[in-house]
């Protein structure tokens, strides 16, 4: 049999997943011991329907410029094959000879590869199945952050600092701005959010977190305090966020839609929040909702990230070539001033399913915004100093004043 | 009487609006004839209250990167005085001296230089009122462009084209998505989404302007055909758009608030037309509302649009002190092969209250999408050519076909 490798991408983009999937095919390329190099077209999905192309076909153009290209170029899919679909699939890994299946994804696909992997076994067909980490979300347990996670926090950094500008310049008409940034269930977006902020009068000045309750009233408080305080208020709020008594703030508490994985996806938070600041504070209010935009900006990407994304998919190939299956690669921080960070294992099915949740010590008490602990953390991850834009001396010419 | 000059920032803020003020400065700086330099804060609305500024006393650091910060570093306002404070505002300008009055901003602020300049002169004080061009919206008379135009249309070009990337990766799950982009009149930054378009398969399929109505059965007819040919859809939709009943398309055609100029503002389309999507189509939609950070971004910033941004102040200082009051600066375009722009002049009464639309020859027949002659127009401005992403050859492998 010859050993073959095949490598996907799964669940929500990143500007950094193809840095991954260039790691990936530059150290298959370079190991004698691999043979063909395969690529599931959209993830698991696509592998049930045979959608798979050769990437050693791919021309040289084409990949020279993948690891500076965002979203993922073999597609995606958020999709969890059930045992029958899981065994059409390990049909299509036998027919082509597949011995290395490198998946790049978060929690739900270490689940996927970690049932192939058992089910290969069970069979008696040696397969190595190798987890690479990426979600924007940060929310996967082992690894000291994710692939993914470093650029959004850039990018959310400053374009938070800059909404911050335009809010404090439109003070007199539009003081109020709520940026309404992603993450259902751990605030590492939210967080990042703060990232740029270097004195009281940059943005952001109010913080939610899914990992904390929001209450309106106590959220109204904020703002009109921070208003009295400064004149104007940028507040980040994730696109999920619960009250006390558990509903969803939004319009309604009802879910607009529910996904495969049996995820909710409920209306905006932010543009409820906006009416409520209008109604109840009478402040004129907007709110800024990037959307996908915020994981696949490539001008805004983290060096920092799109170099350890690299990194995992070298050391994927690497521990696969060396028989190490059923393990995800893992980002570990190494001790010292200077930020290094090398890679690890853990085992797959370890990370299925797991959340890891914002650390209480990088909250404030109040749950509004974070702490310096916080900052110590992420600051390496979003690579390159951020720009540092002007701001006037106000004070006044004493001879205008009527 | 000493020769001083204000200057001051006017409706919503650009990424290029401070290259403008930067401007002013170095020119009114160079020139012998000017003593005081002065800035109001937020606009003529600060001025009423006396909130002057002394920029002659700013920090050399801050000046020097004033170019290069997004937003309004003087603070902006929407706010149209009337007789009255019209009259209070000249009493402050004659107080501080000011012979020279730069405003920056778009037509509402033409309105309001033009009249502050014809009270001045009906009662006999001397005052050379000049206008700066400034608006993302493209929409002002006598200029072949806006400053600040040219920035937004590259970040939602770049933008555009990345989040197609996502959708295209993400079409077995998430293969519609609506980005709804500024421009409640006027459907040039709605145009300037198509400008990182190279093939079929890069977003935006849609596009759909303010200029025409959107039929909401048209809509979903267009939408259901890109999706069957391509397997998913990227439809741009500006914040204001009327069906042919001439109803605003929203959940509610009631406007959620009313401005001082009397401008209404209406709920999201884009979350409206997400819902129709659902609902009707059967297909998982989603939308993306940057909202403020388009127009804010720096590292999106067009260089051409910060040049020309700057070259407007410079010229507006030197006009004033030719005694040419009355007027704006406009950016004409030269003729020839390669892209040049310099400046000129249209009278201030013939900018003020005036919108230049999109002519019909940039939009398509069907109203779906702009034309070749668009891109020709908008393709200078933009700056720097636009990343160029990978895209693999999808040809499947044969043998792993079941």
């Amino acid at each position: 049999m010859s050993a073959n490798l095949i490598v996907g991408q799964s669940g929500g983009c990143t500007a950094v997943i193809n840095a991954t999937l260039a790691g990936v095919l530059d150290q298959a390329t370079a190991e004698p011991g691999v043979n063909g190099i395969y690529g599931m077209l959209n993830g698991v999905q696509g592998l049930l329907d045979g959608d798979v192309v050769d990437l050693r076909a791919q021309s040289a153009d084409t990949l020279s410029r993948l690891r500076a290209t965002p979203s993922a170029a073999l597609g995606s899919c958020r999709f969890k094959p059930d045992e029958d679909q899981c065994q059409r699939i390990l049909e299509v890994l036998r027919r082509l000879e597949i011995r290395y299946f490198l998946y790049i994804g978060g929690n739900d696909s270490a689940d996927t590869s970690s049932r192939l992997g058992r089910l290969a076994q069970e069979s008696g067909y040696e397969l190595c199945v190798v987890g690479l980490p990426k979600t924007i979300d940060n929310d996967l347990p082992f690894t000291d952050h994710c692939p993914g996670y470093g650029s959004v926090a850039r990018y959310l950094a400053i374009s938070t600092l800059e909404a911050g500008l335009d809010t404090e310049a439109m003070r007199r008409f539009d003081p109020v701005k709520i940026i309404e940034v992603m993450g259902r269930d751990a605030g590492w977006l939210a967080a990042g959010a703060a990232l740029g902020k270097r004195e009281d009068a940059d943005a952001p000045h109010l913080i939610y977190f899914p990992e904390r309750h929001l209450e309106v009233d106590r959220f109204l408080d904020d703002v009109q305090s921070v208003y009295d305080r400064l004149g104007y208020v940028v507040a980040v709020v994730p696109e999920r966020i619960t009250d006390p008594r558990g509903q969803v703030v939004a319009r309604s508490a009802e879910p607009t839609f529910v996904d495969a994985f049996g995820h909710a996806y409920f209306d905006s938070p932010a543009a409820y929040l906006v009416q409520e600041v209008q109604a109840r504070l009478n402040l004129r209010a907007r709110f800024d909702k990037p959307g996908t935009l915020q994981r696949m900006s490539m001008p805004l990407a983290s060096e920092a990230d799109l170099g350890e994304a690299y990194l995992c998919g070298r050391a994927g190939v690497t521990h696969a070539l060396r028989g190490e299956s059923g393990a995800m690669v893992t980002l570990v921080r190494e001790a010292g001033e200077t930020y290094r960070c090398g890679t690890g294992l853990a085992p797959l099915d370890d990370v299925a399913n797991s959340v890891k949740l914002m650390p209480p010590e990088f909250i404030n008490d109040q749950g509004n915004f974070i702490t310096p602990s916080f900052l110590e953390y992420a600051r390496p991850l979003i690579g390159a100093p951020l720009p540092r834009y002007a701001r006037f001396e106000r004070k006044r010419v004493v001879s205008a004043q009527p």
